[in-house]
């Protein structure tokens, strides 16, 4: 590495839950409330880098935090993706969608729709959506 | 459903390899060659509507998948996403990203940068990705 990787030196992050292997964050994005982050401590690229029980832990806390945003904040769905084009750190992005949300139904990398929060998306409960990642994390992830 | 799904009725799809639960299609995608979908083949639109264990065979067709990718085609990134926001039946776009493709670093949803593809894209070998899929899916996800 001859820059520091911004996943590999966290910085102001809202961490929820951690291990030693990786850590949840609640993302601070104006537009996706709710939006988590699963980041894998290790610095890899890609899934494959891993081994097959290291992904599947990984993969682990990626379907906690899935069911705890799917129980906390009924989106319309969740969308899941592993980019890395800029950060090739291993991270999966948990994204609660709602319709009429600044998107939908386009990917959130795409031109937005419309500003603002769609109704939906104000009335969120970030409390509970906290309590049931750690719940969701403490058991299922370990 | 009161609309016909087009993921439950496949039409003129490039089917590389499929089993009782899920195939593998190579998308006629003009901007990305080699990109795949994985598709399950049972109606659900969320990760976790699955059981634990048809989670894991659907994730390691998306393994086999990306290793094949990254073994015929040699990306610079892949990227993996599990959206549906359009159509909300599983599926998963593996997706191999090439510095100076057409919305590289972004994703590929995102205003492209540039038009084209990328000379790295047009040296790909989509008959050798063919057969690693292939020989990766006969072994790896079964």
């Amino acid at each position: 590495m001859t820059t520091p990787c911004p996943l590999c030196q966290a910085s102001a992050e809202d961490r929820v839950w951690a291990n030693a292997e990786l850590r949840v964050i609640l993302v601070q994005e104006p537009d996706y409330p709710g939006l988590c982050r699963v980041i894998w401590r290790e610095h890899v690229a890609e899934m494959t880098d891993l081994a097959a029980d290291a992904r599947a832990r990984l993969m682990a806390a990626v379907w906690a935090v899935e069911a705890a945003v799917r129980v906390a904040l009924k989106p319309a769905k969740v969308n899941l993706a592993s980019l890395g084009n800029q950060v090739p750190h291993l991270h999966w992005h948990v994204i609660p969608r709602f319709r009429d949300d600044a998107h939908f139904p386009d990917a959130i990398w795409a031109a937005r729709r419309r500003p603002g929060l769609a109704p939906a998306q104000k009335e969120l409960d970030l409390g509970l959506l906290r309590t049931t990642l750690l719940a969701n994390l403490d058991t299922r992830a370990k």
